[in-house]
C-alpha cells in the first residue's frame, strides 16, 4: 500500500474514454502530436477517487441532531426528540422521487468536486419495499444523468421501521425486498447493520445468506459500537467488505484475513461524533489487509463528500501513510467494488477517470485540511470539474 | 454568544464600502432603486470571518513532518531528522522577500476563498533582527497587494535560534527588535511562546513588558503543552489574548475572566497533532469569557487555512454550538484584534466585509465538513472570490 508507483513529469495519452498510454510525458508527445493537450505541469495527477462506503441518497440534513449533540446530548436524547434515523427515514418516505433526485445530485457535484469519480450508495432510509425501491431507482437515475458512477447497494437492514417488529420485518427484507431488488437487477451488494439494538449475528447471517443465494455480493456495517463478532460473520459469509470495525479484536481481524475480506475504515464518522476510538488501521495494515478508506457520507455521522479530509483524518487519526490512504481510497476501494480491472489506478485500459490538484506532491492532499485542493476532475476523459 | 441576531429575507446597503443600512430586503429595496443587486436568495451572509492567529508568512511546508508523525514519530525525532520549526526557521530565513511575498499571496488566497477577510499574521520563524523585520514587512505588503487584511504580530520570542543562548536572544529581542518594530510601525501586538524549553514565565514576562512599553498590545501562546501559569500572566500584564490554553486549569480560567483577556482556542493544532486534549470551551463560555477561535495557520502543527473547518472541530470536539462557533470567529475575533467597531459584523458603519454561503442555514458551514460551502467573498463592497 506504501508504494504510489509516482511518474514525475507523467503524461497520460486517453483515447475514447480510457487511458492508452501512461508514461513519461516526453515520449508520449513524440507519438500523438494530433491529440489536445491538457497541462497539469505543476500538478498532481491522481486516479479519481474510489468512495466505497456512503449514504448518498435521503432527503433532508440532520442539522438539530448536531446542534443537540454539540450540547452534550446523546444519541437517545436526540432521537426522543423526533431525531436520529428515524427522522431521516420519515422525510425520506415523504419525498418523490424527483426531489430525492433533486438532494442527491447536489450531493453528487459535491463528491465530484471533492475529486471523487466513483462512489458506493446505500438504499436504507426506506424500510418499505417501495421506498427502498423508490430510493435504488434514484441511484439508477443518478448514474445515468450524472458523471459521477454510483455503485447501488441494498441496505434494507439499516434499522427496524417503527411499524414492525424486528422478526416480522426481517422476514420482509428477505422475502419480498430482496427478491424483487434482485429481479430488477436494483443493486449489486447487499449491506446490513449488524449491530446491538439494530440487526443480531443470526439476524444478519439470515438475511445475507439469502441475498447470497440471489447473487448479491456482500457488505456488513460490523462492529461500530460494540464487538459482537461481525467481523467473524463477515468472513464465514464470504463478505467482500466489513465495514467500521473500530470495535474489532485481533481475532476478527484474522478472521478478515483468512478469508480475504476487505476492510472499510470510516473515520468521518468517529470524527462526527465526536469519538476517539478509531479502527485499528495501522494493525491492519500491517496484517495484509487491502484497507480501503471512505467518507460513510449520510446526514447523521458523517456529513462530509471529502475524500481529502478522510485522507487527513487517516493520517492525523489513525497514523496511515499519505501514500497508504491514496492506495486505500482508489485501488483498493476500486477492488471492493469488483472494478479492480476499470477504475481505481493510471493504467492502460483503464477508464480515464483523474484527478488534477493544485499542488506539486500528493501529501499535500493530506497535509492541508479543510479545503480540497482539486484543480478539476475528469471521468471518461471528459472534464466534469 | 448563543444569539446571532439572524435577519431572514434580510439585506445590506452597501455604500463607499461600509454598510449603510442593514434590515430587511423589501425595505431595503424600496429606498435604493439604482443600487447593484447582489442576490443572495436562498443562501446565508456572514460578516468576513476574523482569523486571530496565524503564522502566515513562512517559507516551504513540513510535509516530511507530516509523513513522520503519521508513522508515529515524535517531535524530539522529527527534529533530529531535521524537521521541526528549526526546518522553517532555516527555509525562511534563506527566502528571499520576493519569495515570501508570493507564498504568502497564495495562502492569502486560500484564506479569502474559506470565507475569511481579515488575519493577524505573527512573525517568528526569521529569529534574527533582519529576518523578523524581513517576514514583518511582508504582512505590510500582503495587506497593500491583497484584499486580505493582515494585522501583524511580532512573534520574535517563537523559539530561540540554535546560535545564540537563551539569554542573549531574550536580551536581543528585548533590546533590538522590539525597539526597531516599533519605530518601523510593523507590528501593532507583540506575542510569545511561553512553553517549557521555550521560553519560562519570568523571561515571557520581561519581553512581554518590554514591548508593553513600547506601545505594543499582547497577546501569547499559553498552557498548550503543560501548565505553566501561562494564563495567570497574561492576566498580570493585561495582555488582550491568552491563545492555545490546552493545558489551563480553573484557576487560569479565573484570571482570565477576572483580567479580560479573551482565550482564543485553536483546535486546529490539537487535531492536527493526533491530540485529544481540546481547551475547556464549554468551561470558558459558561464562565463568561469572550472566547476567540482561530486556525493557527502554520506549517508545522495546523495546516488550514479554512475556518469553516475550524468550526467542525468546534461543535464536535469542543462541544460548542455553531452558534457559539460563528461569534467566536467572527465578532469576538474582530474584538481580540481591537476592530470591534469595524469588522466582525453586519452592522452600519462597519466594513461591508462579508461571505455568501452555499447553503440555507448558518449551521451548515459547521456540520458538513472538509469542504467549504463559500459562494463568494467580499472586501468592502467588492468581491474577491
Amino acid at each position: 500500500m506504501s508504494d504510489l508507483a509516482i511518474i514525475r513529469d507523467g503524461g497520460m495519452l486517453i483515447r475514447d474514454g480510457k487511458i492508452d498510454i501512461v508514461g513519461a510525458s516526453k515520449e508520449i508527445e513524440k507519438n500523438t502530436r494530433d491529440a489536445e493537450v491538457i497541462d497539469a505541469g505543476g500538478k498532481v495527477v491522481l486516479p479519481g477517487f474510489v468512495d466505497a462506503h456512503t449514504h448518498l441518497v435521503f432527503s433532508g440534513n440532520r442539522l438539530d441532531d448536531f446542534e443537540r449533540r454539540a450540547r452534550g446530548e446523546t444519541y437517545e436524547q436526540l432521537a426522543a426528540a423526533g431525531g436520529g434515523i428515524w427522522s431521516t427515514v420519515e422525510k425520506t418516505r415523504a419525498s418523490n422521487d424527483v426531489d430525492l433526485l433533486a438532494q442527491a445530485k447536489k450531493h453528487a457535484n459535491w463528491f465530484l468536486r471533492c475529486g471523487t469519480t466513483t462512489v458506493e450508495a446505500k438504499s436504507g432510509y426506506g424500510l418499505t419495499v417501495e421506498d427502498e425501491l423508490k430510493i435504488l431507482r434514484v441511484m439508477r437515475r443518478l448514474n445515468q444523468e450524472t458523471r459521477l458512477e454510483v455503485v447501488p447497494t441494498f441496505l434494507g437492514a439499516h434499522a427496524v421501521p417503527r411499524e414492525l417488529r424486528e422478526s416480522d420485518y426481517v422476514d420482509l427484507v428477505i422475502n419480498e425486498m430482496l427478491p424483487r431488488i434482485a429481479s430488477e437487477r436494483l443493486a449489486e451488494f447487499c449491506d446490513i447493520f449488524c449491530e446491538y439494538g439494530y440487526f443480531d449475528i443470526e439476524q444478519s447471517r439470515r438475511i445475507l445468506t439469502a441475498a447470497k443465494k440471489l447473487g448479491f455480493k456482500l457488505r456488513a456495517h460490523v462492529d461500530q459500537l460494540t464487538n459482537s463478532g461481525g467481523a467473524k460473520l463477515t468472513a464465514e459469509l464470504g463478505a467482500t467488505t466489513a465495514d467500521h470495525l473500530e470495535k474489532t479484536d485481533e481475532e476478527g481481524l484474522a478472521a478478515l484475513k483468512s478469508a480475504g475480506v476487505q476492510p472499510v475504515l470510516l473515520p468521518g464518522s468517529v470524527y462526527a461524533l465526536g469519538s476517539t476510538c478509531y479502527p485499528l488501521a495501522r494493525e491492519m495494515i500491517d496484517a495484509g489487509l487491502a484497507v480501503v478508506i471512505a467518507t460513510d457520507f449520510n446526514p447523521g455521522s458523517s456529513p462530509t463528500t471529502s475524500m481529502p479530509m478522510i485522507l487527513s483524518l487517516a493520517c492525523t487519526q489513525m497514523k496511515m501513510s499519505p501514500a497508504e490512504a491514496i492506495t486505500a481510497s482508489t485501488i483498493n476501494a476500486a477492488y471492493s467494488l469488483s472494478r479492480g480491472d476499470k477504475i481505481g489506478s493510471l493504467e492502460p485500459g483503464k477508464l480515464a477517470n483523474f484527478s488534477i490538484f493544485d499542488c506539486e506532491d500528493y501529501r499535500e492532499l493530506a497535509y492541508w485540511f479543510g479545503f480540497p485542493q482539486t484543480h478539476s476532475v475528469y471521468v471518461q476523459g471528459e472534464r466534469v470539474f
